[in-house]
């Protein structure tokens, strides 16, 4: 990462300013006021500060010793990103920032933070964590890392528009009563949304200040009457867009956010503690607002897509298919030769996705891993980090679109040349897992923590498993990543509702050797009565559209049902893709997708 | 329950007993200073006030209203014990006593509560409730109830006799070592002990204060050097007792446990927030101790059983084994005939028990259920409500016992004459769900809610689930449920660990027609090692001998896989208990243990 001219490293500059203010060390945490996972080049402070480029990690500076924190996926990343010599470099959730501050936070140390930067829970953790240590965490007005990084980019200001009905399937005046009717009934007078994709949802709006998230980042009020205050860089605004958004919503520059916080002096306010900076929950506290703690709001409804999002998610799956297919026969001819690399092999991919109606770019960076680079969770091919992709390899491929009705997340492992008996074994395990949690019925309440288990039980049986979740949630033209809900070890307590979208992937990593994931995009359908009750039995609909690569399956692994979803499936990939591809795609599908 | 001979009902002599103290309401929980699952007779205020005599409820009392609380499997009970027209009959957990107080409690209506019978939580949840509602809660320093309960009889003061090595495996002066470290280890001065099983597991004692469970109700302070501070009436003391206990333990009579926790003033204290009674919490900050929140420093220890109390627990389930085969036997030869009450064959099974080595009662109620009555998950036959095992029922019968070394809890369900398909069907999806939990191998760091969905996943399928947890710790001559583990659907923190017991017993209930339990006791032990990890991968040892019955087994819906376990297990049964049992019974074992 950038290293100004001077010669002096961001990690002394910073002590500098931190010694100027008084203060003993200071927390830099990867996210930026909104929580998101994506954080413009403004915001990337722990970039510049430590030159880690990742998506989850953490600082903390003292004045004479520093460590840097990011979790498993990204351990092999960070030594490679961060000098060692000057970061004692940890495990994010095993040796986290608090045990580090709590032993090593002199007695009578001020540890500065940026409120705007820390949740309310976050910030009573790191204050626990200061109070042990016998010192005391302080909040800073201004960033002092800001007031030392020179060439630090301007915010974007990019151009924001509206998502039409067509896609939203849902008039933003219908949400904003939906939500207000849910805000009144709770006994409130407003909720404070910080998240920009539940505001893209609120509003129907989209965006693109931040990578693969269509979104604008920005700050709202929602309160009981169905009223938005909306707090917005005026540059974004486009043409239209008044008139999209209607008279119930007042549009504000972001510098009239804390004033309109004051103004709801003596209001009951909803404010996620999980999720908003910790400066809205200090200056609503100093206004005086009765501030509630609760979840966004906006968070459960918009996971839970309408009929006519899911019918857009169909349809984008399809055209994401068609781009599938097109470049899995393409690989199945190029790959064997030899000499195709990571980057070059995820740039066709993306050539074919772009020739898709509504396509409007990646929904997060592919993941491209041959052979060996397979193993790294979320690796991301870099001209110096990349592989050729070569005949007895496996590759793992693990990519996705925004198009405008519907955000598509997908893995395949593909099999270079022949494959052994080991990688045909683990990839029907794997296979296995994805079958039982596509096929798992379960009753209404059932939580994605509860059916975790079914997508590893084949794996664990072996003694194997894989250090990731199952399932994540998918939004619609949004993040690809989204919760409340989820299908994970770690405990969840959402259950799954009719209309959420979440990924099946299980996996298999064999370090230096090989990756395995197969995941699929899938929605939660109603899928029957539970005997003797009104409740529907819940399921899955499975929307990606991909062959699964048959020279990895062992059919001899497979139970007959196990077998029997897996010839339906690709009969079904055979049905909705093959009448859509050109005839030398055709013929390769009809032979990947065969019956077996 | 006992009505007084006033012809006044409890409920109204304790509303005027809180008219004469100010008070607008008051808390009644089933619980004891203890939280323990049994409570003794002088303890069961909630019984003495509204009737019921079931294991979980709770009481609101207002001054013109009432209500009262139990959850699913006491419902039925409930509206038979409870009088409907004097308290409203509520679900303790959809309904639960802190919204009804938030509905009811009138505007500045003070509710009182004993702060020996909640916990600490309990309070806050029970205080934020009151402050939502406008009112107040209010600590009374003398039960109110025991004020108008004039018959109440005197607490127990059963003998306490020592636990011996030969079934504890490990010293009272070592455990106290070890927790002492582990005391020492967090900084701390001491731990407060209030959970009797805690106390009888440290101090390798036994009781008799409470039916099914062998433990000496008391309290105690372990220190951080070893030292216990025991609180416990001397009436229960027996000769020998003090040279079992040594010289680390000092006995003082429980009055003297107040002063005693006055003593730690300026001490880190650990306390269970969660189980300890706020009363000791209040007198711990009122004499300006240190207190800490953390989990009963011997309930993870206790846990997980040494090889000697494995040892135990294998043998007793031996002789657990032996009398189950003869009751097995001969309720085969005695049902079919018609007319054996529930009562009788519980009574029965008892006698069969009895002669074994190391008996020392029941573990619980025995669950005797035939027909509907299988159906009623905690149903516990009275004369009242027993019917008649017949030809053509299923009987469900959960039962166990308390030997010196282990404790048993086992449920068959067995068809008298012939059963039906759908019987048999559901039958065989409840024994897929123990077999599948039985086989399960996992990696370290998994937790009973993780494994939940296995046991459920056949019945699932076909719409089909219980309303009850899958599993449950049991003690070693201790309780029969005991934490920190569980499997259930209800989320766990706590991974199982190698020497854990815990239960294994799916089920399917249909209401007003039959219950199908399958329930065995499984060891959690190490089961070769996880690849490319240092870490066991663990597994379950099966405990409980016992045949399940072959006449309600659908051969065809099992696997391979499942048939070879139950094939395997049989052969066990057969092989371990044929020896030990009489011909008659040895000849009946030899066919219901017959591969199939």
């Amino acid at each position: 990462m950038t290293k100004i001219g001077t010669g002096v490293s961001p990690l002394t500059l910073l002590r500098t300013e931190l010694a100027r203010r008084g203060l003993d060390g200071f927390v830099v945490p990867r996210s930026d006021e909104h929580q998101g996972e994506y954080v413009p080049p403004s915001a990337q402070r722990l970039a510049w500060l430590t030159g880690f480029t990742g998506s989850a990690g953490a600082a903390v500076v003292l004045k004479d010793r520093a460590a840097f924190f990011t979790d498993g996926r990204y351990t092999l990343q960070a030594s490679a990103e961060v000098d060692g010599r000057a970061f004692e470099l940890l495990h994010l959730i095993d040796a986290p920032p608090t045990g580090w501050i709590e032993s090593h936070l002199p007695k009578g140390a001020k540890l500065g933070y940026d409120p705007w930067l820390h949740t309310p829970d976050g910030v009573t953790r790191l204050k626990e964590s200061c109070e042990r240590a016998g010192g005391e965490l302080v909040a800073v007005a201004d960033n002092p890392l800001d007031a030392v990084w020179r060439d630090r980019p301007a915010p974007p200001t990019a151009p924001i528009t509206p998502h039409t009905n067509e896609f939203a399937g849902q008039t933003a005046q219908e949400k904003r009563m939906q939500i207000a009717d849910a805000i009144d009934k709770d006994h409130l007078d407003a909720a404070i949304l910080t998240a920009p994709d539940s505001i893209a949802w609120l509003l129907n709006v989209r965006g693109d200040d931040v990578p693969y998230t269509p979104l604008p980042l920005s700050f709202a009020v929602i309160h009981a009457d169905g009223r938005v205050s909306w707090f917005v860089d005026s540059r974004k605004l486009t043409p239209g867009l008044a008139a999209h958004l209607g008279n119930g919503v007042e549009v504000a520059e972001p510098d009239a956010f804390g004033p309109a916080l004051d103004g709801l002096a003596d209001q009951r306010v909803r404010l996620d503690f999980g999720s908003a900076p910790a400066w809205v929950r200090d200056r609503l506290v100093a206004a005086k607002a009765k501030v509630t703690r609760g979840s966004d709001p906006c968070q459960l409804p918009k996971a839970c897509k309408n009929p006519v999002e899911l019918a857009g998610t169909r349809n984008a799956h399809r055209r994401d298919g068609v781009a599938l297919a097109g470049f899995l026969a393409w690989l199945a001819e190029t790959a064997p030769k030899g000499g195709l690399g990571e980057i070059a092999a995820a740039d066709k991919l993306e050539w074919f996705r772009a020739k898709g109606a509504h396509f409007r770019g990646l929904s997060f960076p592919t993941i491209a891993g041959a052979g060996p680079n397979g193993a790294i969770v979320h690796y991301r091919a870099s001209p110096a980090s990349e592989r050729k992709i070569e005949p007895g390899q496996l590759f793992l491929l693990d990519s996705g679109a925004q198009y405008e009705d519907g955000t598509t997340d997908v893995t395949r492992t593909i099999a270079i040349g022949a494959a052994g008996a080991e990688e045909r074994r683990r990839f029907t395990l794997v296979l296995k897992g994805h079958i039982a949690l596509a096929l798992a019925r379960f009753p209404t309440g059932t939580t994605g923590s509860q059916l975790d288990a079914l997508a590893r039980h084949a794996l664990w049986n072996e003694g194997l498993d894989y250090d990731h979740g199952t399932g994540h949630g998918v939004g619609s033209f949004l993040g690809v990543h989204e919760g409340p809900q989820r299908i994970s070890k770690v405990g969840n307590t959402q259950p799954l509702l009719p209309g959420m979208i979440v990924s099946d992937e299980p996996g298999y990593y064999k370090t230096g050797a090989y990756g395995i994931r197969i995941e699929n995009l899938v929605a939660v359908k109603e899928d029957g009565k539970a005997e003797g009750s009104d409740k529907p039995m819940l399921g899955f609909e499975t929307l990606t559209l991909a062959p699964i690569d048959l020279a990895l399956v062992e059919r001899d692994l497979l139970t007959t049902t196990e077998r029997d979803w897996l010839n339906a499936y690709h009969a079904r990939v055979r049905k909705e893709i093959g009448p859509l591809v050109d005839a030398a795609t055709a013929k390769w599908l009809e032979q990947a997708t065969r019956s077996i």
